[in-house]
């Protein structure tokens, strides 16, 4: 087992395959730690910067041992890591941060609100749906429209149908695929935020002003951070932060996806179980951002400062909007973060540009 | 042959080992390059960050060969680099940045301080010695004490022994192998600045504001960015780093290290033609850092904003003091950087620390 914190040397091993695990790589080399990236495609992002590299599929029993071995801890870029692949690593007696139950509680979005509800976060009212003809009746109690996914998998807007009356039932579940769903009401927000937290293998927690996210095309577009007024919805936010952090014996860094609304108050969207992109402004805005944040929180490592030095807004590039480099990078005050991605696809995340406002 | 500037994706070759490679490999990979790092030495730190790396000796044919098959331009991280290897690589059309003229002018101390009188840049009075009897004469001319030092690589002090008197001139030969040596004059300074600048592939320079250094036992310890004062001085280094690198031809990142004398004016104590230890403060307290602004400049973008953000003190992390990671690790505002070496000997950079003050 290993010894916490970890001494500088020591490997950090990764579920990765994108963007989060190269940025996690960056952070972590800075730190002189060594990283292995266990992924199941080739020529990975983050593989590339890594001391170490494994293609294979998460669940690959030899490719998990070789991870187990070389790793005095494991993390995950990806909510979605197959439960099979921790629970083998935990066979191995493999330390893996932060640990099955943060993807347990999150993975499902059912499970993910009941959790949130039970640790006194606010939620949209939700029911869960199994079938098309369970939709009007609980459309009934939620109120239309109501917004139908599905319980796992599905992001950036993929796996959603509004549901706009009951006669929309029949046509919206099949569209997600016919899969065990969610029903959740409409939230009224007036803008959306997120904010960003860590806990320490200590308990210790340190949560990074509120940032404001602008969407597209269910696609994150923009984050400014600290959104504007941020001091009005910071305690809250924190609070939730710290309930879903305690609630789940959370070590690392995690995203909490938070609505607005009309009257002040704020509801959780969803957690996201790990470095989340409404945190990539931390790399240029922040004293200590959220990759480094969570190479030390999974480390054993004291948690960095997570104050903002700058208003900063932070820019996905998506698909061919990141043939802009050139001119991104002659631009003052704008830094720059490209990915390592060969091949540019409409609504890919290629990179993003943080441009640094005022000194806070 | 490639075409500049390298768009993403690209490879970027690095005749590396080190700290320095593996800060530059850092900062390729934020860009969105792969990078490739030849180095003599098994485990080395930059080679753990690598997309590719060759373990072989910096002339070895085969893996000359390898690196430029991989590279669409190819730089360095140490000012020693046999000249073979250069040459080598321009037989096989590898574009290498900066060119081997930098090295030519820089590796030989009598050669650079020639090369720096001859393009209007101010340095001690000096001396070719090719054997100790020369030792008296020169020094009549030059005034005691003069320090001799070999004329080819030592760095951090090595190699070096002060002749007082003309009777020490019989030891101080041999005190430094008894190669061939430049015998120079003390410079009577009262504080050792550093400039650290850039020159872009279209001829673009940005420098750095001066940084002060302070050195114990002849390796620098601590660098404080912007020096104290840097206003009054930075017109004068600028003239002196800019006629460097248009003397030189350069394209990348040099560090330019001055002596300021009693009167106000400077003198260039050496230049060393890669991204420099008293650079280190950027990566923290500068708009761009020069790792970024070297990876810019050979590969042919617009160079970073070199404008300060912070009042920044670098200090370097030797030998045991690495060992107060955990404390510098808890320290707010301060931001630790490891170079990820095994093993601690007394006076190895191990890493470094640097601490933000005042915004500017």
């Amino acid at each position: 087992m290993s010894a916490f914190p970890l001494p500088p040397g020591s490997t950090i091993g990764i579920l990765g395959g994108g963007q989060l695990g190269r940025m996690l790589c960056q952070a972590a080399s800075r730190l002189g730690f060594d990283t292995a990236v266990l992924t199941p495609r080739p020529h990975a992002p983050d593989a590339r910067v890594a001391a170490h590299s494994i293609v294979a599929p998460y669940t690959d029993g030899d490719a998990l041992e070789a991870l187990a071995a070389v790793s005095d801890v494991i993390t995950f870029e990806f909510e979605n890591v197959p439960a099979e692949a921790l629970n083998r690593l935990a066979a191995m007696d493999a330390v893996v941060a932060p640990g099955s139950r943060a993807l347990s509680e999150t993975q499902d979005r059912v499970v993910e609100k009941t959790f949130l509800n039970r640790v006194g976060c606010a939620t949209v009212a939700f029911a869960p749906i199994d079938s098309a003809d369970q939709i009007p009746a609980a459309l009934e109690r939620i109120g239309a429209p109501a917004l139908l996914k599905t319980r796992r998998e599905g992001y950036d807007g993929k796996g959603q149908a509004w549901v706009r009356a009951p006669d929309d039932a029949a046509a919206a579940f099949p569209a997600i695929g016919g899969k065990p769903a969610i029903l959740e009401a409409r939230a009224d927000f007036v803008r959306e935020l997120s904010v960003i937290a860590a806990r320490g293998r200590d308990g210790q927690v340190a949560c990074y002003p509120v940032g404001e996210n602008r969407h597209d095309g269910g696609i994150l577009h923009l984050t400014r951070a600290p959104a504007p007024g941020w001091q009005a919805v910071q305690p809250q936010a924190e609070a939730f932060a710290r309930r879903v952090l305690e609630g789940l014996d959370y070590v690392g860094v995690l995203g909490v996806e938070l609505f607005a609304m009309g009257d002040g108050s704020l509801l959780v969207n969803e957690v996201a179980p790990r470095v989340h992109n409404s945190g990539h402004w931390t790399q240029d805005g922040a004293a200590c951002d959220q990759f480094e944040q969570h190479i030390r929180a999974v480390a054993g490592w004291p948690l960095g400062d997570p104050r903002a030095l700058f208003e900063t807004e932070m820019q996905n590039l998506l698909g061919d909007e990141a043939e802009a480099w050139e001119t991104i990078a002659a631009e003052p005050g704008a830094r720059l973060h490209l990915y390592g991605k060969g091949e540019i696809r409409p609504g890919r995340k290629m990179g993003h540009v943080n441009r640094l406002g005022r000194a806070l």
